[in-house]
């Protein structure tokens, strides 16, 4: 099955937004055996949109469309949409009851233009979107699928998942394709493949792997197409198992799995509590945490302590320990996180401190220098790491770092205890 | 001038990478006067790439190509223009003596493939690529241009930075095109538009308007053609006005403005201090706070409670409150508020419980229900937001509506005393 994807918006075509859609939808759609012709991003223009949607028509099995299906004067999909399929608008009266529900639940009122989106072509299925107020809409002609979505990416994510993919994957004959994801942290790319050169030389032809770093984590995505499943999947596992055999300190999950959601496994397995306590991270390690939903069953609380006389009135830091090794040091980050342990009474904690910059360097400790403790009540471990230039990376890759560093800890001491 | 860009590779089509590219080139054309017509991407085949050039050198003055242009195998972009254009690869002894010259200064090996690069159609002009072996190509045929680049970002942007866009401005006759953004937070896209629809509908024909919403915060575009730069700069000044005079408790900034930078701003201008206390954001508005830089100049620190305990024992909210109201609720964070100001020494505070979910839900309290309290030590506000069932959303969307909050809250207090 052969695709196209179209993304409309007039933002994409003044460079004011980076189109991360269209990567996202090639990324599902490959997963199930769709291959993605062509990707084209039009304005939200009539005539453009036509000629775009004619092209794909003729040279896909089915097309994929986001944006253009606001509320707004500016969007224009739809219209455009019963053009091409000479279909009308009519009020959809069951959407119509939806929408005004959706509207009463939030206390909002209900305006004209908001109304309009109950119209939908008189050729079309209504896609459900829980999101959002734009619904999706399924065409079919000539043996071929349009798909058309909004634009905001966390309605068309919700759309394709949950009433796309699996649909076409039951009604479709697709190749058989299965993948498998080796979670990694802590270790670069280049380092990987290293270290695993002749498993990655060795791969049939079938079998292909992927490195896909991200802010201090790697996935390895291994791929196998074949057509019998059962022995595609044997397959995999068995090189699965030896890369993650290979690399077993830094594989910290499978398949979907975030860093976050490890650590989490791992403290409700063994019914164990944690909290932080955050310079240069400014909550960023906290919000990762209580990003899972259920954290509340091992997550109490954090501090975030930027300025020095905060460290030293909540969490007990030494005058003395800032003035002779600085904020950014091991001697602070230790005195943290004793203090946090002791304030939110957990089992473990994390302490963070450092230079997330573009100020605050020195030629000791420059900018992207962090350090990062982890801990128990008897035990604890410091890492000093060098990281970038950047604010926003600094704080990125120390949140993935600290949670890494945390759950390794954790792994050993809860190994050694049981 | 109207242009088509080009984005050659297989990663692009598979998903594996986002094309920002597209994006960056289409940002500095707009700002040249250079509208783009359609962005294209293919894989690296020669039949697609074949297609997606023809059909770009007809419907466009200049198309610009990036990708495919390495020394491996599978980048076949050179020989299909060549193809294209009628053209023969000639070796170019220029450009082999800057690439030998090249290799050597970096003590590398040049070998067969790197070679190859110093090859070029007989029927183009080299671009000068400092950055790298891929030099660029600039095609000319029936009074239209074509110009491949390489796909490294770093490379590209140096190609068209340095040696493309002002030689365009320069030899070229463009339009002038100007941009305002004007930045709210706080209304939905479809209830400023129904507050502005006179003066949407009023906008002459070269002014635009495009409404761009982002999880609780809307970006107003006015983009604006003509020949006469102060002029249009005026015009376009004007319409801003009259829209931000229309929803001016809802606007916060313009341009490239984030909402966090304004509090900052509004927090350094009246030198004042912030501090946090969270639940169920679980640190995320101190993320986006601390996120700007410089922010340790108003910032002090925040508490991240997610238990009673907690709560109680860090912020002093009495157990009867917790047992007669819960934690999600008016009286609840009030006290947090009373707490974490008291706590941190600071001049506002923001504090914030909710049911982010998926689970604990009830009747009166379901998913989505977020309370969130602004203030200082003599007033605050709070406010109950009824969100979404999702708990990335209702997190994200709160951390929103909290900063816009708190910013409102004091542009009055501050407004008042000053």
């Amino acid at each position: 099955m052969l695709a196209t994807i179209i993304t409309i918006g007039d933002e994409i075509l003044i460079g004011q937004i980076v189109d991360t859609n269209s990567a996202w939808m090639a990324n599902k759609l490959n997963e199930i055996g769709i291959k993605i012709h062509e990707i084209i991003s039009v304005s939200d223009n009539e005539s453009h949109i036509l000629e775009a949607v004619d092209k794909s028509m003729k040279q896909s099995d089915i097309v994929f469309i986001t944006g253009g299906l606001g509320p707004t004067k500016d969007d224009i999909t739809k219209a455009t949409l019963c053009k091409y399929f000479n279909a009308e608008l009519i009020l959809n009266e069951a959407l119509l009851t939806q929408l005004t529900a959706y509207f009463k639940q939030r206390g909002r009122v209900m305006n004209e233009s908001n109304k309009m989106q109950a119209y939908v072509p008189d050729n079309c299925e209504v896609i459900p979107n829980e999101r959002g107020t734009a619904k999706g809409m399924w065409f079919e002609k000539d043996n071929r699928i349009l798909l058309s979505m909004p634009g905001v990416p966390h309605e068309m994510k919700h759309i394709m998942e949950d009433h796309i993919l699996q649909r076409l994957q039951r009604d479709y004959a697709l190749p058989y394709i299965h993948h498998k994801n080796i979670m990694t942290a802590g270790l670069g790319e280049s380092y990987i493949a290293e270290k695993i050169s002749d498993i990655e030389d060795g791969l049939p032809a079938h079998i292909k792997l992927a490195y896909l770093p991200h802010l201090g984590a790697v996935r390895l995505r291994l791929t196998g197409r074949g057509k019998v499943g059962t022995d595609l999947i044997e397959e995999i596992n068995r090189i699965s198992a030896s890369i993650t055999d290979r690399i077993a300190f830094y594989v910290y999950g499978f398949d979907e799995l975030k860093l976050e959601e490890a650590l989490g496994n791992l403290l409700k397995k063994h019914q164990k509590t944690i909290s932080t306590a955050e310079s240069c991270t400014g909550g960023s390690v906290a919000a990762a945490i209580t990003s899972v939903p259920g954290s509340s069953a091992y997550y109490e609380g954090s501090l975030i302590t930027y300025s020095y006389e905060v460290k030293q009135r909540e969490l007990g830091v030494k005058a003395e320990t800032l003035t002779k090794y600085g904020a950014v040091s091991t001697e602070t980050v230790e005195e943290m996180l004793v203090g946090i342990l002791g304030k939110m009474n957990t089992d473990y904690g994390i302490a963070i401190s450092g230079v997330a910059g573009p100020g605050g360097g020195t030629p000791e400790k420059p900018v992207g220098t962090v350090y990062v403790c982890v801990g128990n009540k008897t035990k604890m471990q410091t890492k000093r790491y060098q990281l970038t230039q950047n604010r926003a990376d600094n704080i990125a890759l120390t949140t993935t770092y600290a949670l890494f560093q945390m759950k390794s800890f954790m792994d050993e001491v809860e190994g050694l205890l049981s």
